[in-house]
């Protein structure tokens, strides 16, 4: 999760929500990405589908049943949708997002692969705190 | 939705879960898509996503408020969350999708922006014939 704070971080630095993922499996690193909707123009750019991409290039398959995706913040529901069809093994996300995270839209409704295990709170107060930092500065900017 | 259709048949031919998708805005065709999970080993690259992707290329923004994206089939969960985050103007889609239409998932709850308009059944039959043309094709060659 270190290692998906510092995608975040980039995204900080490129004034992009900052928001990281990587996909390891067997303690390899096969997808990282960050947030790029700005650059991109690109609502879909979300960390964890470019991180996905990444991870189905690398293995030349499209499910990743043995692979961990680590985000730093809670999956919206897109993204959560692309979990589900990617089959992954587990899902480790740190900080919570009330607004736009997938709990808020699915309920009690799992929306992601019956096998797919759900972690959460992995250095979650880490991850608030590099969104909290960055709606801070856009909100100091205006 | 003719013309979606058409990006569908596509899909078919290249033995592609058969959908396809076109983003409208002032009555030109301004993104396109199949889907093609099968060709990118990615299960993200359903034929919303790429006709989204192509349209904010093309406009060079991320927003769709003037648009509307015409779909072969009910969306998935996946879809309909890109398609909140686009926040399009219209959606209309053909057949509906019982296995996997975002309405499994979400229930009575919406996924889309509040200002989305939701049409479906736009030829639906010849949406729903070429999908399950597809099926059946698979089965006969197992």
């Amino acid at each position: 999760m270190r290692r998906a704070l510092q995608e975040a971080q980039i995204a900080f630095d490129k004034d992009e929500i900052p928001v990281g993922a990587l996909v390891v499996q067997d303690n390899k690193i096969i997808g990282r990405g960050h947030n790029q909707t700005e650059l991109l123009h690109d609502v879909t750019a979300h960390a964890e589908i470019i991180a996905l991409t990444a991870a189905f290039n690398h293995l030349g398959a499209k499910y990743l049943p043995d692979a961990t995706l680590y985000v730093t913040l809670e999956p919206c529901h897109m993204c959560a949708g692309a979990l589900y069809w990617s089959k992954i093994g587990r899902i480790v996300y740190g900080a919570s997002d009330e607004k736009h995270g997938y709990r808020k839209f699915y309920g009690n409704q799992s929306p992601f692969h019956p096998k797919t295990v759900v972690e959460s709170g992995l250095l979650a107060t880490a991850g608030a705190e590099l969104m909290k930092s960055f709606f801070q500065r856009k909100r100091t900017a205006k």
